[in-house]
Parts: C-alpha cells; sequence; structure tokens
C-alpha cells in the first residue's frame, strides 16, 4: 500500500458547523485568555531571569504561587496553541506577545545553549542532575513544538534557532559517546517534538536524537540510579514519591513492554515517539512493540471516552479492568495525547481501528476538557459526578489547558491523508482542502454535519481528470454504512481495514455521497470493569452519552434506569447549545422524596419517567449537578 | 425511668458459639501475637529511653522502621487488651509482659510527671508544643485506659500512680487559670479515658479536666493558632496537611456543631467522652448536640455496614451520600469508636436506635477488622473489592489492631445494663451474668445461637423473689417478636424506644421465651447514596452479607444479578467457618468468557445461577477475591 501522511491543518479549513464552533471559541476566547492567565500567575514573569540570580533557591512570584518546573513547558504550549491560531488569522496583538515571550527566553539562553527557567533563575548550577523529576528535557520538548509552530505559520526563524542552539548543547551533553551521559527524561515529551523538527528539516540527527531517547530508556544500569547517587546526600531523605520506574515507563526497555504502566501522559507521548520512529525506520520491532501496547490499553485500561488512567495517585494506569467512574482520573492531556498516538498507529498502514479510537479520544476524553464559553476546564474527567466536582478556570499546573487549546486550533489535521496515488478521509465535519495526487492539484469538499448526522457529501474536484484512489474510513461503530459515486451506488464488500477505497478516474463534478447510519446503540463493559456491571452506556455515532441533572430535573440522574428494551430516540435540539442531538428514552424513576432513611428494606417507589442523554463533552456547562455515563440499567 | 447503667464485662460470662470462638481466637492468637508484632516493629523498644538522648532527633529503630508519634497508644491499648484478656484467664507470661512495659514507662517518666515517649527519647524541650499534630495526649489517654484496664482486672495500682502523677502534671499545665495554657488535643481521646477514670475513682477533678478539654475546643481565639505562631520559623514552610480545623472537629465549639465531619475516628472519640459528660453533668445542651450529630452521621454518612469515613485522605469524613464501595476507607477504629458512642447514647435513655446501631457496628463494621485466625486485620474495610486488597497481618499505624482486640476481649460489657429495679437486655448470643437488682442477687442466663437464630430463652433466677423490670431489646430491625414468660405469651402492644418491658416479681426458674424472627432482608439506599444505585444490600438479623468469590466461582462476583422478587433461603452451613447461615438465591449470571473487547453492543449473554451470600464480616479469609457487598438488582 502507498505510504498515507497527514494533510497539514493549514491546508484544511474546517466549514462544518461543529468544528467551526469549537474552532472559533478556542481563537476568540481560549488563547487570548490563557495568555491572561500565564501572566495573572506569573508563569510569563518566570522566563524573565533576574540578573544575578537570586538567593533564594525557591522564591515564591510575587503572587504567591510556587514558581514550577514545568512552566517553561505551559509557554511553549501556549505559543504552539497561538501559532495555530494565527494559522486561521493573523493577529498582530498575538503576534507581539509570542514575540515578547521569545524576546525573554532569547535573553535567558545560557551561552552554551542550556535554557531551562527553572534551573537558570534558581539553581543554575544544579541543571542536568535530576532528569527523574525535574522535566528539562520535557520543557525543551514542548519549547520545541511552540517554536517549530511559530516557524511553520510565520516563516520567523528566531526561536527555531534558539532552540536548535540548546538542543545542539543537549545533543553535546547526553548520548552514549565519549564524555557523555546516558540521561533521558522522566516525562517523556521531547522524542515526539524531535521527530517533528526532523519531519520539518530532515536533519538525520534529530531523528537519531529521538531514537536514542527512546532506546536508552529503562537499561540497566539505570540512569536514574546513577544520577540519584550522584546528587547531594540531602537526596538520600528525599524518597521518591512514586517509588518505581513504572511511573516514567522506565522499568525496562521499550521494546520488551508489554503492559501499559505508570503515569497516563508520559506514556502516551512515549508510544507516540515511538510508533514515529517504528515509521521512519522501519522497525517491526518497535512497532509491535507498540501494537503490543495499543492492545493491551484497548482490552483492559481505556475509559469508554477514550480517557486513560483511573487513579489520582499516580496520575495513570493501575490494574486491569480498574475503570472506577465518579473518582476517574482520566486527564485531558492523556486523552489529547492518546490522539497523537492514534495518528502515528494509522498511518503505519492505514487500520481504521486507530481512527476509532482517534475519534473517540477527540470528541469524547478529549474534548470535556474544555467548557462551552472557552475559558473553563477539566483536568480530570470523571464519568459520573454526584455534582461536587466543577470546571476550574485554570490549574495550579496548567498543561490540559494548552493541550486542548493546540488540539483543537490544529483539529485540521486529523482529517485527511494522502498518497501519491490517493487520499484518505479519517474524520467527517465538514472541510475544505487543495491537495495534490497523481500529478494534479485535487480540490476536496466534505459537506455534512458530522457527528449530528452521518449524511456525507464529497466533492473530489481534480483540476485534469486523474486516476486515484479515494479511501472512506467506515468507522467501527457503524453498520450499513452505503456510499454512492455520483449517485451510483457501489459495493462495500471490499471494505479493508475499516476503509472503502474507491480507484477510479476522477473527473471535476465528482461527488461522492457517504452514509454512515447512527441510530443510538447500547454499550456494555467486560465483566472485569466491576464498576459498571448492572449499568449500561450509550453512544451515537462517536459521541458517548451521558445523563447530566440539568436535563434531568428533580434529583441524582443516578436515580433513573433505563430498561433494557426501551427505545432511544434521538433528537435534534436546537434550543440546547446552538444545537445538539439529544437521547431521549422512556426510564423509571427512583422516588428520593419517600426516602427518610439512609438505608430501608422497601424497594425505592419508582415511577415512569423520561430520560434525556447529552453528549458526554458537553456535561458541566450549565452549573453544578450529578452526571453518568454509566446508567443504571433495569432488566427482567 | 431508672437510670441504667452497663454491666461490666468480668460479670458476663460469654458462653454462645458466636462469641466464644471470637474470644477464644484473641484470648489465644491476637493478644501474644499482637505483644509478638510491638516487639518486632521496635514499638517496644521505644519505651526504653537512651539516656542522654540521642542526637538525632528522629532515630529509626534498627529494625527500620520510623519511631511514630502515637506508639505509646498501641502499648497502652495492648495493655488494656492484654489485661481484659487476663479478666477471662490468668496468664502470668502476659502479666510479666505487661509489668515490663509499665516498668519502662516508671522509668521513663520525667520528674514532673511528663509520660511521652517519643518526645522524651527525643526532643524532651519540645513538648507540649504541637498538640494539633503530635498526639501527646492521647497517648496519655490510651495509656490511661490501659492503667485503668490493669487495676481493675489485678488491682495492682503501679501504673494507675503512673499516669495519675501524669495528669496532675497535665491539669496544671493546661486550662483557663493563671499562668495555664487552655490547650486540647489534636486527636481527642483522652476525653473518654479521663471519664473512664472518674467513673472508677469519684475524683472530680477528672471530670472537671475532660469537660475543660470537650469545651475548649475549637474556641476562639484557636489554640492550634496560638500554638503554631509560637514555634519555631520552619514551622511556617510546614504546610498543615489537612489545612482545616474540621479535621480534628475544632472548627468550632462543640456544642454549636451539627454537622459530622474530619478524621472519623477523632470524631467518634469526641462524641462518646461528650455522651459521657451529658450523662454525668445532665447537661441537656450537650446532649442535644450529641443527639443532632447522630442523626446528620445516621441519616447522610454511614456505610450500611456501620463503616464510617470514606476517604482516605482525611481518614474520615467529606459530604453527605459520599459513600463510595470499592474505595471506602471505613476504618475499622472507627466502627470501634461508634460503638463506644453508641454505648454511651444507649444510656442516656435506653433508646433502642442506639442498641441497633451498636450491635451494626459490632458484627460488621468491627469484626470485619479481624480476621478468622485472630492474626490478620483490615484497616479500611471497603464494601466492594476486585480482589486487589487483602488482610495484612501488621500495619505501620497499628491502632486498629488492638482497638478490635479490646473490643472483643471486653464484649461482655455491651450485653446487659442495670439499674435498681430493672435489668436491660442489649444484645443476645449466649451470655450468663449475677447482678444485684432490687435488693436481691439475680442470675441471668440468656441461651441462644444468636446472631444464627432469633430463638432466644432467658432464665432469670432471683435468689428471692423480687419484683423488677426485665427489658428485652427488640431489634429495630425485627418485625413480629414475641415473647412469652413461662411459656405465657405476652402482648407486644408495650414495645418503648425499641425495648419491652417485663415488669413482675421474678422466682428462680422463671423463664422468658423471645423469639426475634430473622427473614432474609433486602435494604436499599438513598438514591443520594449515587454509588448504591441499581444495587441492592442483603442482610439477616445484625449480619449484613456479601457475595464473595470463594463461593460463587467462576468471575467477578460483580457478574452476578439478583433478581428483585428472588426469595432469599437462609441455610445453616456447618462445613464453613465453624457454622455459619449463608444465603443463597436464584441470580443470573453475566457470561465473562465471551467477553473479547473491554466494550460491545450486544447486551451480555446471561445464564441462570445461583448466588450464595456471606455475613460481611467473614470476607477476605479465603485468599484474595472479589467481594461486593452491594450487589447489582435485576428489575422489570
Amino acid at each position: 500500500m502507498s505510504r498515507y501522511a497527514p494533510v497539514p491543518f493549514p491546508q484544511v479549513k474546517l466549514e462544518g458547523q461543529f468544528w467551526r464552533e469549537r474552532l472559533d471559541t478556542v481563537l476568540d476566547r481560549t488563547v487570548p485568555s490563557q495568555h491572561r492567565k500565564l501572566a495573572e500567575y506569573g508563569i510569563l514573569d518566570s522566563l524573565k531571569l533576574p540578573d544575578p540570580p537570586p538567593p533564594l533557591r525557591f522564591p515564591r512570584h510575587p503572587n504567591g504561587f510556587t514558581v514550577q518546573v514545568f512552566w517553561d513547558s505551559d509557554v511553549g504550549k501556549w505559543i504552539e496553541a497561538a501559532s495555530y491560531a494565527l494559522a486561521h488569522r493573523r493577529d498582530a496583538d498575538i503576534e507581539a506577545k509570542i514575540e515578547a515571550a521569545i524576546d525573554d527566553l532569547e535573553k535567558a539562553q545560557a551561552p552554551d545553549g542550556y535554557l531551562n527557567c527553572w534551573y537558570l533563575g534558581r539553581e543554575p548550577d544544579k541543571r542536568w542532575t535530576n532528569l527523574r523529576d525535574n522535566h528539562e528535557m520535557y520543557n525543551a520538548g514542548h519549547l520545541l513544538e511552540g517554536a517549530i509552530a511559530y516557524f511553520q505559520v510565520t516563516g520567523r526563524r528566531r526561536f527555531l534557532d534558539v532552540m536548535e542552539r540548546y538542543l545542539d548543547h543537549i545533543y553535546a551533553t547526553f548520548g552514549t559517546g565519549p564524555g557523555q551521559r546516558p540521561g533521558y527524561d522522566g516525562h517523556e515529551e521531547i522524542e515526539l517534538a524531535l521527530m517533528k523538527l526532523y519531519y520539518l528539516t530532515g536533519m538525520r540527527k534529530h531523528l537519531d536524537f529521538a531514537a536514542y531517547l527512546v532506546n536508552e530508556r529503562g537499561r540497566q544500569p539505570h540512569y536514574f540510579d546513577w544520577e540519584r547517587e550522584r546528587r547531594e546526600a540531602g537526596e538520600a531523605k528525599q524518597r521518591y514519591v512514586f517509588a518505581n520506574y513504572e511511573y516514567s515507563q522506565s522499568h525496562k526497555p521499550v521494546r520488551e513492554q508489554d503492559k501499559v504502566v505508570g503515569h497516563a501522559v508520559r506514556a502516551m507521548y512515549l508510544y507516540t515517539a515511538m510508533a514515529d520512529l517504528a515509521a521512519e525506520l522501519d522497525d517491526a520491532d518497535l512497532q509491535r512493540a507498540c501494537e503490543v501496547l495499543w492492545k493491551d490499553v484497548m482490552d483492559t485500561k481505556m475509559y469508554v471516552t477514550a480517557g486513560l488512567g483511573p487513579s489520582a495517585h499516580n496520575e495513570g494506569f493501575t490494574h486491569d479492568f480498574d475503570l472506577p467512574n465518579q473518582t476517574a482520573y482520566a486527564e485531558t492531556c492523556a486523552s489529547v495525547a492518546l490522539i497523537f498516538w492514534a495518528q502515528r498507529m494509522l498511518h503505519l498502514g492505514l487500520d481504521g481501528q486507530y481512527a476509532d479510537i482517534l475519534e473517540l479520544a477527540m470528541f469524547n476524553g478529549a474534548l470535556s476538557g474544555l467548557s462551552r464559553d472557552g475559558e473553563h476546564y477539566f483536568y480530570a474527567n470523571p464519568l459520573e459526578s454526584d455534582g461536587t466536582p466543577t470546571r476550574w478556570d485554570w490549574h495550579t499546573c496548567p498543561c490540559c489547558t494548552m493541550n486542548v487549546s493546540r488540539l483543537v486550533a490544529s483539529v485540521g489535521q486529523y482529517f485527511l491523508s494522502t498518497a501519491e496515488d490517493g487520499v484518505a478521509f479519517h474524520l467527517y465535519g465538514g472541510i475544505a482542502s487543495q491537495v495534490e495526487i497523481a500529478g494534479t492539484t485535487v480540490g476536496l469538499r466534505e459537506v455534512s454535519n458530522y457527528p449530528w448526522s452521518g449524511e456525507i457529501a464529497i466533492h473530489v474536484d481534480p483540476q485534469e481528470p486523474a486516476a486515484f484512489a479515494v479511501k472512506l474510513r467506515i468507522p467501527g461503530w457503524c453498520e450499513g454504512a452505503s456510499v454512492t459515486v455520483n449517485g451510483t451506488p457501489i459495493g462495500l464488500d471490499i471494505i479493508e481495514n475499516g476503509y472503502v477505497t474507491i480507484d477510479r478516474r476522477w473527473a471535476a463534478g465528482d461527488v461522492i455521497g457517504l452514509d454512515l447510519p447512527m441510530p443510538p446503540e447500547r454499550l456494555y463493559a467486560h465483566p472485569g470493569v466491576i464498576m459498571d456491571a448492572g449499568r449500561v452506556a450509550l453512544k451515537r455515532g462517536p459521541l458517548v452519552y451521558c445523563l447530566e441533572e440539568a436535563d434531568n430535573p428533580g434529583g441524582r440522574v443516578q436515580r433513573l434506569k433505563l430498561p433494557r428494551n426501551a427505545p432511544l430516540q434521538p433528537e435534534m435540539r436546537t434550543d440546547l447549545f446552538d444545537g445538539v442531538v439529544t437521547l431521549r428514552a422512556d426510564a423509571t424513576a427512583i422516588e428520593e422524596t419517600s426516602f427518610t432513611q439512609l438505608y430501608r428494606t422497601k424497594p425505592p417507589k419508582e415511577a415512569p419517567a423520561t430520560l434525556t442523554a447529552i453528549p458526554y463533552f458537553l456535561w458541566a456547562n450549565r452549573g453544578r449537578g450529578s452526571m453518568v455515563v454509566w446508567v443504571p440499567e433495569a432488566t427482567a
């Protein structure tokens, strides 16, 4: 099969209502408000290094917040998101703000290229002494992603030059050569950023260093042990809070890892880079490791929303089937990072199972992290609530905020891929693009009201008639899909790995009709997930649904029981959230007012009721209230 | 009504199979093994103070365990449990071990009476500088309870003298008089111990100091603030981990408290002393505060097992109806302490609702903390398990281990109360006693196989015929109780506050027949407890039941669904745990083997199955396996 590569987002114009609304919100509100928050919380000031450094090692910002070791990364991520925003609309104010941050970073950079504001401003002599905990390469990775994005959108090299100087310093310091230390970061991230730089520049040293970092990880003697032994004596007392290297996926070499463990975001960033390297180096072993890890997370560790990592303790994974709903951590960043990994896996062989998860994570676990107003967030994304948690307008660890804004601002990159002789549609929702295929420019316009409707029209307009393949993803959740070309049905016995391929000579004016029926469906969890026993989840198309108290007033939504055979009625509600398909069903409701005790022998009074479900990602936009994804089910 | 007071346990001989077995296990195995553990973990050594104290402030015991501020209390609690054991059977070896610990404590005591081994051995100049966190009075309280128990059983005063010297020092140091500090402990306990000493000695100063501690608590200016400001500058950095005074129930004066908050064991110990004081001082305000707090915990915060405190974070309470099952903390100590509180509340007015909870906590939340073999424990008592947690043979904070042993070794005290003119039976299970009522000695023998059966015979044998009241508790869970006297039924229209009163002239040979029908029953939780939506708990008599994998092999027990109308069949199983009544029912079972994915649209295959439930307190005695109290329910 030809090698397909994603079409970059600036070439994919979002026209559909769903993504256009989210994108406009992110451009109008999220990106500007995030800059205000970075200022308010002292994160931008933390780049302005005092000269000489202050005597205190851990000064607080005047606003009272402790300077955090990962703040450089937040600046990098904001620059990345803001740069993507500029690709949609240039904005002198945003550009000036980016330039000001780059000014500070350029000034902060040490003569030898080192650039970590936390260390430079506080403990310049301690740099590179604690890769395990202190995020130096992680920060470098996010700054690098910001620099790449800014360069790609504006053509301005200054930030990229700064980062390349920093990378040269890192490449000189770390490695397996003479006089080098075989270090790697406790928080993976730089690996995938280096792969982006490699794709941008074609310079082999970036690929090589990414490969070195991935391959060195978890080898014995363990770098983090060596490093700890060299730190001052005080370290002995400083117990490593996670007490194991599974936390950072460094418990063994990555090719020997077959279980997804530890901090969820760390894991996903690592696997993303592994998949990048597997593709670039045609490394079958590494690809197999990725596939084994993918299967492990899919079979035993993923929430139905594509949330990852049940535990707040390690922000990560525990044991198989441990997927508590109310206390789910399911960090927004982890679902965003799962999208990255899924995209890389998808492009290893265009297997639709990866696109299915990419789409699931996007519409559910990731998008739930951002409020409708674009200025409130979830860090943890529980699947059930008694009404206690609510969205916050910032977080002392604001990683998720910019992860979701950079995702939305660049979401176009997930829709299309092209090869020499074909184009593949992964996602639907209304896009327009111009791509080069088979030696001609092809205009593509996908028109739909997806995800609310599965009726899709795709206009294929080559400048010159040309023979090439159009591949259409038929989602794994879809049964009974049908395709027409210029009104003529084509057989779908040729679906392969989740894609139907239409190979023909295309000419301007050709129209593909794709119908993806999306009747509401029920999902049942593996009995190993004891939390979901006797419960059912509702889904329509790619959207997981939930019951929220705002639509089901009269008590906590967990009082509602859905009979197994009750039909689920989709209903387009234009009065809600600028248009949303809800699901309605006959249900029974436990009457709460008759309960005067905590426990009683009399079965709860139940009355017929109607149940209304909304897409999960929209929850917690109407004040506090209970919510449930896994609805108690009534069975005979 | 006459004032009823508990009959002390040495006067109540346990003859019934249920408690005899538990008592023998505690005497034979638990008390001796706990002494071995106290030695192994360095807790006994921590009483042996080096002279002079070592330069290191926080030395580790040679075995590697950090000396804990609360270790004195563990010694005190073991002496208390061991003394109760001696009351059942004298044992020279146990006595020698107690005496050895008393030797060490006597030697450790400072000339001015101060006696806290942690401070004396490490930071003698820092004593009384951190009542909020460091448990000095808490330790004193447990040592005092040990000294009282040892004195009561052996008549030996030495330990009590040591403790009275310590108390004189405390009374001189703390209070509202000139030159005194208005302090109280961050961990309540000494208050109830002082009440015991007051009951033993009749000395008013002990009552007064207990009343002072309770009344001073939570007043402004706050003692813990004053104390913190006086500590060294380093303190500023030491953030108070719980960051609020609700944790120690010192957020406001106790009479103004109307919500149960904070650390569960702290709360229960405080309320116990409050109820003691309310009774002793006829303090209606304090009694009302107790009643309001009782209602709050009963209506919104207690597990069906009488477990208390859902959260591991604060080892305590959160918000109303927050009762997660799998992550339930429900510390054994908290249920034991609830028994103490319930006993005090019961004796304020002989209201059976308190005895109901006392019994519920005893047979479920407390007894679950001790294994069948008497040497393994639960600190947290979850109501659901995927098979991960298991019992441990010790804990770095071993509070629960000795709390359950001292409870069982003195359980006789909860069965009977007497007044001038009557006797009240609270619990059943086979006891014999001799009490003084109405000027004569009355032999009492209650014969039953309770809690397995509700058929009870009570032999009332006064030396001289005498008129007095026999009060029998009719448990709140019981419907259709019947009573006979010498075979003649008596009407039960006179049940008052959960007790039937038989007022007559009793003569030797009189026999009361009491029948407490205990058909298995289903319990439903208030819909506010979202975790129990669609689930049902099973109970028979005072015992809450659970499904455990050992009795329901073939997968996790959460796969089983109990139809609402399926009869629950009690079955006496002599082959299990030396005899236990199980509950069996027809059920449906989800077949796990047909699940090849984590989520699927096809409803799980269900097959008819039989479900077997065992009493909750017996779980986790047969290796690892899943368990559930709240069983998924099948309803039409």
